[in-house]
């Protein structure tokens, strides 16, 4: 049992019919949104379940679960928390395989609703019944187009998969990647992470070829050994990026009022994240913007740096920023410059940053780069400064792969 | 002389009539651009000078300074380095009163270039013309709506001020507040700062009632002493923000380089920052949010912070964000818990940050904050999460001015 991530999670990514408990035509009442979200989205048989309800959005409307005539996969909680634990029997009685449990008031609340979680635990455990949540906006997957979430998400189909603990903050990077264009093969709010936990999920999204790049936002991990086992698998062929609050105690609060984890030694996630070859980031935008990166380009084979830019200031800031990530912007060779010398102005920079100090010979600009990468001194090149102020992301040009 | 900055560069900012020593019809040069910023902003007489040209976009062209019929306030500069001390000798004989010299191949191009700068320094103080650059892009002023700029720079009218060493990077924060809305009284590109110096520019922005923060962009200072005697004069009362590169050597070189400015000691510049109450940022996107915040919001009596949000993520992100800047997330009175208690649903996070865990009872989102700052040990209110996931800059509301 729960060896089998990719069987186990299947029926959740992929599943072939869908019961919402808790769907509603009550406006007020986030099994409105979450339902509206499903029909939106999803092309399989929707079963709304409610006991007050007839009709929804042109559904027919099922008092229990198990009234359902189908068979059912997937099923989305949008009840008060003290109703999930039944709800979950009449799941397991139906023989529903996979869950998101959006309905909130579990760990996070402190001992009652740990107590709340345990049991609901315990019966989904019994009856082979896999889920997110509880506490959780619930998830967007493009595999098989099924958008069981709280808010109204604008989410694109792409490489990146991103399991977060907190689900606006995820849901704000996915729609942030959105406006630039950037999808999502899988995008899960996780919870209080009761049964499925962060590394499950690293772990199947790691398994899914159509995922290039995996996001992470983590508050808290239940079980560290178990962690490390699985990401160590994952990272030497995927990138794998993480974003980690509770650097500092009233972070830590926080967290445990959030998410109901437990924030942990910043230390010894550094320490886990360098050895297990996890990127950090600082914020929600460093983590799209590292993914775009590693999307984008190849990795360079080392950390040589070449800079090409139209802007001297865009030279010096970028030039202090590849320092400060221990880039080195290597020193050009004098045939180098020479041959720059033919192509550029003679108050080039004459070194690097390559800065042709407003040239309006765009051929040069063009066919400096070359010249660049082919320096075996030049793993990576930064062209940049033909558009935005922004340093990294969209503007490194790189050569060489690993 | 040199004593009234105001009396100075007024002639610079809020010219009577105009003289484009180097502007041209040929699209390839610099000198077409500019003066189609010119024509397209400057609503006074503008005189082309060009010895070849005698149309310019329907404007009659002056072979020399010294030709044009009526009185030249202030003059711009798009020849080759080597034309512009005889230039300047015109400008002198003509009565020119201000300048702006965009042609490079200055001090930032090594020793000759230092002294044809000297020069063409010293033409222009015998004849009391003060001139922004040389090696520059130019600047624009909405005090009189001229634009005298190499670059095609879109920008709003509006209470910053900013002088950048670096032209790209001032163009596109410039360019970047457009997009935001967010406007600009003046904006100079300094470039060498031969004559004006960056402190003459802070102390006339300090006198401009229409500005109310002052952004620069520093690669290095000329005269560190007088730098500090001005600023403290100026900051005060009106903020002044500061980014300012060159951590590192290869930065440093970078810059003498590029604007052939002394990067000077980064501690030395962190130290006196402090002791002028200087803002400094990291990099040009943190420099136009730091400018958006004092602009929109009062400054807070002391370092409290009460946080709300939507979204449990938000807030841990957020506390972590504040603990890092040194403010406090304080504890709230059990007073306060008891009156939020009436208002959101029990699973609300009974602590700050303040989260009602995705209740959907927006008036109760609105009336919490007038609770928050109520209380005597709340100096500022973080209302977040409400849009996109900005920790800072446009999400905090803060309540008591210092």
């Amino acid at each position: 049992m729960y060896d089998d991530i990719v069987k186990d999670l299947d029926p959740l990514f992929n599943p072939k019919s869908v019961a919402h408990i808790g769907a509603t035509n009550n406006r007020n009442k986030w099994g409105f949104s979450t339902i509206t979200s499903l029909i939106h989205t999803y092309k399989g048989p929707i079963y709304p379940v409610n006991s007050h309800e007839v009709d929804i959005q042109g559904l027919k409307v099922f008092k229990k679960v198990t009234d359902i005539p189908g068979p059912v996969d997937m099923a989305v909680f949008t009840i008060p928390a003290e109703r999930v634990a039944n709800a979950m029997e009449d799941c397991v009685q139906k023989g529903v395989k996979a869950a998101v449990i959006i309905s909130a008031g579990f760990a996070e609340t402190g001992p009652e609703g740990q107590k709340l979680q345990d049991e609901v635990l315990a019966i989904a455990r019994g009856g082979n019944v896999r889920f997110i949540g509880p506490n959780c906006m619930g998830y967007w997957s493009a595999s098989s187009s099924v958008g069981a979430f709280m808010l109204p998400l604008l989410v694109r189909n792409g490489p990146l998969a991103f399991v977060s603990q907190g689900g606006n903050v995820g849901a704000a990077v996915v729609v942030a990647g959105y406006e630039r264009g950037v999808g999502f093969r899988h995008y899960v709010s996780c919870g209080c992470a009761a049964d499925i936990q962060i590394e499950d999920y690293i772990e199947y999204f790691g398994k899914d070829p159509n995922v290039k790049v995996i996001l992470t936002y983590i508050e808290g991990i239940n079980d560290g050994q178990k962690f490390i086992d699985v990401v160590s698998k994952v990272t030497p062929n995927k990138p794998v990026i993480m974003l980690k609050p509770g650097k500092f105690e009233a972070a830590a609060a926080a967290i445990k009022s959030h998410s109901g984890a437990l924030a942990g030694s910043y230390e010894v996630y550094d320490a886990v994240c360098k050895k297990l070859g996890i990127l950090r980031v600082d914020n929600p935008e460093e983590m799209l913007d590292v993914a775009l990166g590693l999307l984008l380009q190849p990795l360079p084979k080392g950390p040589n740096v070449a800079i090409i830019t139209p802007g001297g200031s865009y030279g010096v800031l970028c030039t202090d920023a590849c320092e400060q990530e221990k880039l080195n912007v290597v020193k050009l060779p004098d045939k180098t410059i020479a041959e720059l010398d033919k192509i550029f102005p003679p108050r080039w920079s004459r070194g690097n940053p390559v800065d042709p100090a407003g040239d309006r010979n765009f051929i040069a600009y063009l066919t400096a780069p070359e010249r660049l990468l082919a320096l075996d001194t030049v793993d990576a090149l930064i062209f940049m400064g033909f558009g935005g102020f922004s340093l990294f992301g969209n503007l490194i040009a790189q050569q060489r792969e690993v």
